[in-house]
């Protein structure tokens, strides 16, 4: 995921102090005190990371949704089928969050039992961040795969309009020294934020990004927004089908597989015109089960020692990193530091508490002094 | 997998015939009948579906490997670990492709008792196409997922030199009219094998698929060559860290998890220095434990129809494809029509039966009559 830049002008707010507030206005949306506290874990650690497209920026839309009747903020997964290592489960149109981290936990203990576990989640919604129930996992010893299908916003290969979702991929492993390295990437080149990004800053795209309407190579984002994202890959020459089966993979683990939409079918995450059905899946293997954990341990904080002293391409503007290490490193200060959100991220929060009779969540403006 | 021009003045050599001999083959050069049908099999299926560099034309390194004592040609796999959902297995340094079918059958056992299931293979070597194990599922109604790592020749993003390898990713998912859909993709822009081709041919290489030793992007196959492929995605600017994360997550899984060797760690895989010691990993989700197989291969082959349907940019130079359909049309003709191969692969086969006392495989000059 695209780490965002922190704004100059933002609001300072303790992460704490963020998940606190976030749990209540979700409990005063209409949701039950366990699954609010699911719903702001998620949210928060999105911010915490740098990701604030996937974090509490999003509460006035699901709101919306909520408001619109098309979100159950009160419901609860239900298991539907059940073996020794795979569930079925119905998240009967409630938070994607909770429904997730019920979801994780059980592939977790199922993985205890058996070496390895996945649940499928089919009726449910938008979940945030995908890398945060795969981190679940790897916080307790196991790997974690987390997949989301989503909606289409992806031109296949040599299709011309957008068919299939930016469906992420997550897995987390647990390393010693390094933390975790956390895999957290769209199957499509960029996400639709990243161009959006593009727009208001006035740049012009790289080939591979998107593609506009008329399906030749989108370079202005404008052309991009009226048109549809590109695989990961690009075009064919680089490699773009791949990415697109990628996306088609994760769709068929997810939509196909738990019985929920997929592909074109999908309606708009955010759109209140009917519920998303959304298809997850969620994986866990057990490190236990295969050898001891310390060493297999030491051996990914070994191969990311080799990978970090690697000899570098002309102009690197750093050093070679491992997947999540820029997310983990802003967690880090954030959690010390305060989250910097922009102002129309704040303002957002200010309305909402504003309608739901809570305090402003409390913040400072960003000082001028560097942060480490 | 990129697909194989027919040579125009190629041999034609029937498939069960190279299937036949190929067998034979094996068994000449040391191996136990049974192990060297395993080993035809995921050759010839290999130059069935077009993937030459796969295929029977690799037999003259195997036997190299053979030769010097590098590879054990009759060591049959021990199952080190085993819970109910997970298998660890060490190939005793035997053949690849005969380890890789014996772990893909138990983790298709366990997915059949347990819903879904893992086999994770330690101390093996170079096993074919990765598809073919996958494949293999699929056809007992599951979908089959297939990871090997492999020697560097991938640079990290931001790196120079070589230290991940082009460390596949193959799924194959169970259809109704449409057979399968088979995604078997290297996580780097183009394999090795791709950028011979080009220098063969004297061609240029467009962006993203290869950088130069000294780290920048390589125009020339002759650069490619003396430096790195780069990862899915190519450049850092064009989610080349993403195909860099998706190849370390596949040597994590294999390599790291089984305990073997990984990254820049793993000698050439043909070379006879020392034994590969790869880590593979073979997984299998049973369908039915989710519900209806029936109804999931419909909406596999529906979500097919959409997708071949789609409108198309302009100039494309066919219809939107799904993964794996170009390698199962070319094998359906193949195996009604014989496959072709070049005069440097059949005279590859014929020194080796020469070597073996075998007779060389029978073979036709293809006529200057279209294939359909």
């Amino acid at each position: 995921m695209p780490l965002y830049e922190e704004p100059p002008d933002g609001v300072v707010l303790a992460a704490e102090m963020l998940l606190a507030w976030t749990r209540s206005l979700v409990v005063e949306i209409g949701t039950p005190e366990d699954i609010a506290a699911d719903v702001a874990e998620v949210l928060v650690a999105a911010d915490a990371r740098g990701i604030a497209s996937h974090g509490t920026a999003r509460l006035e839309q699901y709101v919306r949704l909520i408001d619109a009747g098309v979100v159950d903020p009160a419901a609860r997964p239900v298991v539907v089928r059940s073996r020794a290592a795979l569930s079925l489960l119905d998240a009967a149109n409630g938070w994607g969050h909770h429904a997730g981290r019920v979801a994780m936990d059980r592939a977790i203990a199922g993985a205890a039992e058996t070496g390895t576990s996945i649940s499928i989640v089919r009726n449910t919604n938008h979940f945030g961040i995908a890398g945060w129930y795969a981190m679940r996992a790897a916080a307790r010893g196991m790997i974690g795969i987390s997949l989301t299908n989503s909606s289409p916003l992806v031109a296949p290969t040599r299709g011309r309009v957008p068919m299939i979702g930016t469906n992420p991929i997550a897995v987390a492993v647990p390393a010693g020294r390094h933390g975790q390295l956390v895999l957290d990437m769209a199957t499509s080149t960029v996400p639709r934020g990243r161009i959006e990004v593009a727009a208001r800053r006035g740049e012009r795209l790289p080939p591979g990004w998107a593609i506009a309407a008329d399906g030749t190579p989108a370079l202005t984002p404008e052309a991009a927004l009226e048109g549809a994202l590109q695989p990961l890959g690009g075009q064919e020459e680089t490699g773009g089908y791949k990415g697109y089966g990628l996306a088609l993979v994760v769709d068929i683990l997810t939509g196909v597989l738990a019985g929920a939409h997929f592909g074109p079918n999908i309606v708009g995450l955010f759109s209140t015109d009917a519920p998303s059905d959304l298809g997850q899946l969620f994986g866990a293997i057990d490190v236990d089960a295969v050898h001891d954990r310390t060493a297999f341990e030491q051996r990914v904080d070994g191969y990311i020692d080799q990978l970090a002293a690697a000899p570098r391409i002309p102009n690197a503007p750093g050093p070679v990193l491992y997947p999540g290490q820029p997310e983990a490193e802003r967690a880090a200060r954030n959690r010390r530091q305060g989250i910097v959100v922009d102002r129309a991220h704040y303002e957002s929060l200010a309305r909402l508490a504003a309608r739901f009779g809570l305090p402003a969540p409390a913040g400072a403006p960003r000082s001028g002094e560097a942060r480490d």
